[in-house]
């Protein structure tokens, strides 16, 4: 394990952003050995000295120019947001060759934001690993996050077809699987699986913690009916949430119209007591839940195993 | 562990209905040694073969009088719309001094449905553990289903105290916290933890499944960044929860409408590009998620565990 492979895939990777993902993705390739060297960016030095203690990283920059310095790869992995600010500070620094990627949840955005900013002969790959916990900050990382986890790579038409090759290749090792898709598709996908399951959990948690008839206690106590599955969700980083629906408007806009026609339907049916809809509706969804437990996309065991977990402790 | 406790609590308990919450009761009072004898009824003889193998039960019935013959405790554990003609038919074969129970989701209906039918001397206590998973059927069952989890009691005004103090204790040995309320609060308080949860987590699904711009593969593939929690909850038993909404409907539409009203507000704010807004909201959220986890509603363990649980089994 301490042995250095004699020829890493990246001489340097530089990640801009060491949250979950950014801190996740450099024990990752400290366990497979694919950096020879590993430096991260993070603007509060609070994050700085936290990632200093957890030891992922070689180097830690409060300064945009020394972090991408010679780096081969470049991860944006801070919010989305900050990208349009980052983007014109790195390029000029960066070497001809360097893959440039990120890991943002939306995807037309960060190439309208970074894309005009990095110099010709940087190679840009935009990416997205679809993977990650309710959790934040550069304590929460691990090495396993990506694996048996999807990574979308959204290549713009004329990308260079050997960065893609390896960027693919880095994702692979950390146990990901690839998929590459148009951005635009992407940002679809995302809305659906990702994006508006996010705002509704956030939504129901607000709406209850809003309530008068009935107290936060009541809701705390009571949450193993359903409601604590949301409130995981709704529990992710506040910041980059905010980022994704100001930067995926239009695609989020268009799922969550359809989420709402499709449950004025169900409040319809349950205004007039129409049971066989209902029943109909209740029960085709079971099969879904299937399928994803099939593709190895979430564990068999019930409740997400943790009525299992809590035996296990006892 | 064979050895019978020389006075079980109950002479004879009747589980009318044998699936997750019945067999789990079963489980459980076999583990405490509640009950002397335990008898299980189901309509449908499926159930009763894999009752019969899975063993909880000393008798298996097909007949609701055969099954509460001389029970001083008996147990509504079927779909709550099933009661209002389970009621009758067991009505005249209840001793005197018995405890009639259930386990049904709504309240308010329940006592529509049953109480009028239980003779005099009958003690009617309507509950409701609220504890589950996913699954459903006798073979869902175990005995700690209900450990650390709240059991509501809604007695109806004038109800017995020596027989609500049974119940009571009979709950606490199965491992469950106890709170008594009025069947409306109940059905309140529900709505929001519970029902509209679910009928918001069946809705995403099905939504997700109907669009033609994202194929069903993607939907399960990208499934982790958010929309798998949901179909968890969205796999449940449909005809429990067709039986939910019917008998929960003014509560569940009232709730629902706070939920859409606060749903529009966020759209609205994602519209605008109104990012304070969006961050404020998703700020207070959090706080919700570490209340449950302290009120041991929950596992701290991120992603429920989940990342660590795959860890284990690699």
């Amino acid at each position: 394990m301490n042995s250095p492979t004699p020829s890493p895939m990246f001489k340097k990777i530089a990640l801009v952003g060491i949250g979950l993902i950014g801190s996740s993705m450099a024990h990752g390739a400290r366990k497979h050995c694919l950096a020879g060297e590993i430096a991260g960016y993070a603007r509060r030095e609070e994050t700085r000295v936290a990632a200093q203690k957890a030891g992922f990283a070689d180097s830690l920059h409060d300064n945009l120019e020394s972090c991408v310095k010679d780096a081969d790869l470049v991860v944006l992995a801070s919010p989305v947001g900050s990208f349009a600010e980052i983007a014109p500070q790195i390029g000029p620094h960066l070497v001809a060759g360097a893959i440039v990627t990120d890991v943002g949840s939306v995807k037309m955005a960060v190439i309208r934001d970074v894309g005009p900013h990095l110099p010709e002969g940087v190679h840009f790959i935009p990416g997205h690993p679809v993977a990650g916990t309710e959790q934040s900050g550069p304590n929460a990382g691990f090495a396993e996050l990506f694996e048996g986890r999807w990574c979308i790579l959204t290549p713009p038409p004329g990308a260079d077809a050997a960065a893609l090759e390896k960027l693919k290749t880095f994702w692979e090792r950390l146990g990901s699987k690839v998929e590459t898709m148009d951005a635009a598709h992407h940002d679809l996908v995302l809305a659906i699986t990702s994006h508006v399951p996010h705002l509704i959990a956030y939504n129901i948690v607000g709406t209850a913690a809003d309530l008068e008839e009935v107290t936060e206690s009541e809701v705390i106590k009571f949450s193993a009916g359903g409601f604590r599955d949301f409130t995981r969700i709704a529990a992710s980083d506040p910041t980059m949430w905010r980022d994704v629906f100001l930067n995926n408007r239009e695609a989020v806009l268009e799922m969550l119209g359809r989420f709402n026609e499709d449950l004025s339907a169900l409040q319809r049916a349950i205004r007039w007591g129409d049971g066989d809809e209902l029943q109909n509706f209740f029960t085709r969804t079971r099969a879904i839940r299937r399928s994803i437990i099939e593709a190895g996309q979430d564990i068999e065991a019930p409740d997400f195993g943790r009525s299992q977990k809590e035996k296990d402790t006892d």
